[in-house]
């Protein structure tokens, strides 16, 4: 085994290409063992084996600098930089991070987590340093319909410093924009100016004696194969950027004599690499996008097998959002759904395949997503946009600007709020609730149960105003304190006005509803109030528990700004004399585990809840 | 006059070209009539005198929907959609908005005020619409350096629905574009396919008999000039959007032709229209940075000659910014600064200057500047990034996922914090208090005077980990209760352990000093506490004040999740029994007017604070 002679980059440079091809061969199967186990970011990998082997066999890391976009691609980067054995601990907790991360390794030059990134940042670090080492930015080509990374190019263009931009298209979002572009250029221009200058070019042409004509059909030929040769790099170099491509990427030799040429230019330089998701695994390589990110101990063989789509009874908040967004959708023609490059992670496969007309996924653009929503409520439209907590943080000046102040009836569902569990700080929605409830105009909601969920759809679809809907990657819980209602609590019975009372919304109900079983259990009486919708807070069910003297809240969101802090000014506020105190996470990032143990180091466990109330005692 | 004559855009259709030059020249002069008087965006409108005109003749308002991207150039449209008399109420409270608001006129089909947002959303509105009516955004070149407009147009050729955008260019980053790209069209390209192609191409060439050499040599010529005419509409194309351009955004004819055959394309359409900022007052022309917004009842005569650079002593948080920034990049080398299209506003006109190597203007992309300052950061720099708080927002992702997940050193200086008077909603930098404090990592600082904004610069250049400072745009405070340090809050005295307890920061520390002055008056005590660290909080200090029974919160930015909540939340989770009231801005947007009217609105002027402590006792 080469692989096991490999502890860093170094060792891959004493290696020729037949040795390096069959290095790639190993680390496929070395991920195709390892990675089914842990879980984790599977087809991604595959696609970059030997762009990444060629990579480290032409620099020089860490002393050169290579930023991952998203980071999800780096595990072969983490094998040939000394992480071999490691990748067992993936994604476990304190074991290895899914993305690229600095604490780990001095290799990781930066953590990143979110898509578009890497340009930007590449381009600070080529402007910041004052040696010779070098700094490239991998970009997948999906990451490239995110607007950072325009504004990325459109200034690495300006300064003008040397930099190499590893554009990965594995046939996304870029092969689409040129189709689009094939279509138009064989269009009849509209432009007044093109066609004139055609028409002079023409008639210069023309005069030239005997040859003239042919002359004239010659040049259009050549002026069409101008055009398609020029087509795919202009983008780049209209934007001051050198362009280099396509290159296969898949040929460990190309892709060393390429980066060779390109590493050393003295101005910003971008090489389109060819690759194709999932390589060297068939059935893979067929259903990349099944195969994008495995679950734990995954039975390979099914996986592409899951009909996301087809579930009677969906069992995640995903899925049931999906179908309710469908049964919504069928009664009514305005309804429309948004999602930014996540029809699948966000459920929305079912209605994309039933609506395919009023489905928009716009790719990596939240920020659009939510601009476009807003125009489309303005025109009368009911847009429901789908995406992922942590990721609408990009969006978070459109919903105040172009959805809330106009309090334009716009339906987020933020999926994968709260801890998300083994993609650890990047992916947290940590800070959606603190967020969103300072945002006038804007509802917000947080279902704990698939009913709840299907509640507050419903009072979404006949609100004018804009409403936030926010449910976590954890299965939806099953317990008996169901709000009947979108905008009123509910709270167990019989209650005893001195106990304490535990306000729990969303995921932490459950939590809430167990801590009580176990208090009982010792005698304890409390209450539990399911606080369903957390903008506006119900004042009322406060007041009703105004004679209480501990509050507990509890929440899976950050506890600075959080709803806990808002239950405690009004308490405060109306100066009653009663203790709050707050669970939820605390100021910190919380590193990537299982949620149980995200929890555990939150001190918002089951028992964290049990315990406060018994200390308070 | 004309312009008498014109109550709404049918009034215009009647006219012919000659009385429609006319009625662009009587347009102007009752621009530079109204807005010096009134304040407000004056350059940008003078530019687009003709271009507003020619919209409305040939389109169909408010049917057909016209979106003014950032908006401050729609005092034309205003004027001739049926507001010209109420345009000497412009940015005054109650009056006219300096931008489109939906709420002020049917002609208004969005609002806007940040940049970049106008094709997202005109889009959307192309999408929703189910009639013949027709959809424009008018985009100036600078707003195309955000990556929202990316956004928007890689989703518009995508979408391929009929709309029309048009690209207001004066001459700014679309330029500097086109002119990086032809300095690389004139280099040996890197890519070897490019070059591949070339050979294979004159290798036929030259073998067609008799002719071959002339041939070669003819479609050399021959690319080079289809590249010179392709290249500055490629960029668009290659997205999908059919390009006509450039028209001479100053010929009233020529835009209505232009305009006419546009309209009803079936399929999306960027007209490049060029225009003159200041167009038609020959100072203005010059100097149209200068002239960009003018202040209320301003001397036209000497606005160009203010130069903001050389003040000894700054009077504004943001001069004394870029002063302070000065001084501290003189002592040390690795101190750059990062701005998004806000040089002169931030107030580091000084340091570009100075160091112009060490300065970065991004241009209208706040998202690059806070990665690319991470990036940075990560290799060793120290970044000063100055932004204005609202347009941070689009940051806010970065600030997270870049700057702090990692904990980087980048300092954001954020100006225009709190309420900001006559830009009205989309200005006020309500929400930073408490979008900063839940970010963890981030020390955050709210400075009140400029000695207590020096210190927090000192502090922040010797922090290995991220700082926010947030300031206003009114003039910094003297009081005599500045903070010597800047961790330790600053309280009067003596104190009474009873007395209430006003906690202010920033811009609301004088206000509570009168308060405490007017109830003294009237034999009150109060102790008034000023917080220049935000985050994190001052523990001990509070801990000093739990045997007051009442405090009062005052800050200039929204109560829910702000720092009032904060303390509310500390006092309570101690079981203090202490009443908190919190001040600040309430949940909803803060209209247009005087700061002091925004105050009054909010219910946190000196009377509010004097009325909570006198009801209370």
């Amino acid at each position: 085994m080469i692989l096991e002679t490999i502890n860093s980059p170094a060792d891959l440079k004493k290696l020729n290409i037949p040795q390096l091809e069959t290095l790639a061969g190993e680390i496929r199967e070395f991920l195709l063992e390892t990675v089914p186990k842990t879980g984790g970011h599977l087809a991604p990998n595959l696609g970059v084996v030997e762009l990444t082997l060629a990579l480290h066999y032409v620099l020089d890391a860490p002393k050169d600098k290579i930023v991952w976009d998203v980071g999800h691609q780096s595990y072969v980067h983490k094998i040939l930089t000394g992480r071999r054995d490691q990748m067992s601990t993936l994604r476990q907790f304190g074991g290895l991070s899914g993305f690229p991360k600095p604490s780990e390794s001095e290799y990781d030059s930066f953590a990143t987590g979110h898509s578009s990134t890497a340009i930007s940042v590449a381009l600070g670090m080529a402007q910041a340093k004052t040696d010779d080492s070098r700094v490239v930015a991998v970009v997948g080509d999906g990451s490239m319909t995110g607007g950072l990374s325009f504004e990325g190019l459109n200034n690495c263009g300006q300064a003008d410093v040397p930099m190499m931009i590893v554009l990965n298209d594995n046939e996304m979002s870029i092969s689409k924009n040129v189709g689009a572009l094939s279509n138009h250029l064989a269009n009849i221009r509209a432009s007044r100016r093109y066609n004139l200058t055609k028409v002079v070019v023409k008639k210069h042409l023309a005069k030239i004696p005997l040859i003239g004509k042919y002359i004239v059909r010659f040049a259009e030929w050549l002026k069409n194969f101008a055009k398609s040769i020029l087509v795919p790099n202009v983008l780049f170099e209209q934007l001051g950027i050198k362009y280099i491509g396509i290159v296969d990427g898949h040929n460990i030799k190309k892709l060393i004599r390429i980066f060779e040429n390109a590493k050393d230019l003295d101005s910003p330089v971008l090489v389109h690499v060819k690759t194709v998701k999932g390589k060297g695994d068939p059935i893979i390589e067929q259903y990349p996008s099944e195969y994008h990110s495995v679950s734990e101990n995954c039975d390979m063989e099914s996986v592409y097998k899951k009909k996301f789509s087809e579930q009677d009874t969906p069992t995640s908040f995903s899925l049931a959002m999906g179908k309710k967004l469908c049964s919504i959708a069928d009664e009514n023609d305005n309804v429309v759904a948004i999602t930014a490059a996540m029809t699948a992670g966000t459920g929305l496969t079912c209605f994309a395949n039933k609506y395919p007309d009023r489905f928009y996924d716009v790719g990596i653009a939240e920020q659009h997503a939510l601009a476009s929503a807003a125009g489309m409520a303005s025109a009368g439209k009911k847009p429901f946009v789908a995406i992922y907590s942590s990721f609408v943080q990009r969006a978070y000046d459109q919903l105040i600007h172009d959805v809330c102040i106009q309090s334009l009836p716009v339906v987020l569902c933020l999926d994968r709020a709260g801890l998300t569990g083994r993609d650890g700080e990047t992916h947290n929605g940590q800070f959606d609730l603190a967020f969103l409830q300072h945002i006038p105009n804007l509802t917000v909601f947080a279902p704990s149960t698939i009913s709840e969920l299907n509640l507050t759809m419903d009072y979404a679809m006949t609100s004018n105003t804009p409403v936030a809907i926010r449910y976590g990657k954890n299965n939806p819980s099953e317990h008996e304190l169901v709000c009947d209602s979108a905008q009123n609590w509910r709270s167990t019975e019989p209650h005893n006005s001195a106990d304490p009372v535990i306000f729990a919304t969303g995921a932490t109900v459950t939590m809430a509803l167990n801590a009580k079983k176990q208090l009982s259990e010792r005698g304890i009486s409390v209450t539990v109030v399911n606080m369903l919708c957390v903008k506006p807070l119900n004042y009322l069910t406060l007041d009703r528990f105004s004679s209480s003297k501990l509050w507990i809240t509890v929440e899976d969101g950050c506890i600075i700004g959080g709803i806990g802090s808002s239950i405690a000014a009004y308490a405060s506020q109306n100066g009653y004399s009663i203790k709050v105190k707050s669970l939820g996470v605390p100021d910190k990032f919380v590193p990537h585990g299982t949620t149980a143990q995200q929890y555990g180091i939150c001190s918002m466990t089951v028992d964290d809840i049990v315990n406060v109330v018994t200390s308070s005692n």
